[in-house]
């Protein structure tokens, strides 16, 4: 059992806590990768990060929580939203962040074992169905910035926008195994700019 | 163990052969429906069929082939390629399939039981690669034949074209789970036509 040297009560960002919170959620989401969801526990967690379980249950009290606020938080830094200023380069920025993400081993990995678990899972569906509308809500404001500057009719539909420009990426993925790169990235941001 | 009353070396259409298998494929996309991939045998299909099992083995070696072979069956039946004669009107029916397909309680599940399978599989990986290969290559048609009548420009690419079409489908079964129903096929097709 590592020692707790962190104390959770320190809320500064960049104190403690925060330091407590970035290990415990990078570490779920290793284990995450190299196991599937059901493959490894938040004792498992504890110790990779180094931390209490208890450090852990107080701020999530289920691994379900967990699990999904770190994909959210692994996503928030691997998928941000661009604001080039333009519809176009953004949503290419958008797509090649989603493309480096799922298209890497990593990312592969913890893409699918999150979908197979939710698969098996109410819980953890329900939470994951909660985290990926967070996030397309989110990514709509690319869309709503490019209805904003005129570069598109105010009767878009951001999010039908965003699931168009994602799915073959995620298409790629789970069914037909092809690349998904930069390239791909590039020419759906290329066609539906077109549109 | 049920009786073989079907003869296997009548090749007619419509004959013996063909009427065994389609009962052998079809009984195989119900397990399938009904069970993860891993949760019933060839035997369970042969008995589920009516068939001898060795009448199956004959034709399918393995009980990758054999599902693999029922997705198609499947999909060739319940996700025609369709050829209205207008751009939109293929690319809303073909989008209406797929979503009345895995917008269904038997075929999302059909659908998530051989993508969970396929993870753990590298067998039917391979195998469902190369049959989501032929299926997007099939429906490519509906692409080429809009270029030839001047609706779309020959630098059209007609794979990425129909992944586009069919991503916001796949996205909402696998991540979001918001329904995947007709009115999102129709809104994916128009937004598409746009491009």
């Amino acid at each position: 059992m590592p020692s707790e040297t962190l104390n959770v009560g320190d809320q500064r960002p960049g104190g403690r806590a925060a330091r407590v919170r970035s290990a415990v959620l990078q570490a779920a989401f290793e284990l995450l990768k190299e196991n599937s969801y059901y493959g490894f526990s938040i004792e498992d967690v504890a110790d990779r990060a180094g931390v209490h379980k208890t450090t852990i249950y107080r701020r999530w009290p289920t691994k379900v929580l967990l699990v999904t606020d770190a994909a959210r938080n692994h996503s928030d830094s691997r998928v941000p939203i661009p604001d080039t200023g333009t519809l176009r380069n953004d949503l290419q920025a958008f797509a090649r962040s989603v493309a480096s993400n799922i298209g890497s081993i990593d990312g592969a990995h913890a893409a699918r074992s999150t979908i197979i678990s939710a698969f098996q899972s109410e819980d953890l569906a329900e939470e994951m169905h909660t985290f990926w509308a967070e996030r397309l809500a989110a990514s709509a404001v690319i869309i709503e910035r490019a209805v904003a500057r005129g570069e598109l009719p105010a009767t878009s539909d951001p999010q039908l926008i965003i699931e168009t420009l994602i799915g073959p990426l995620w298409v790629r993925l789970m069914l037909t195994g092809e690349p998904v790169d930069e390239n791909l990235a590039d020419r759906v941001a290329a066609l539906l700019v077109g549109a």
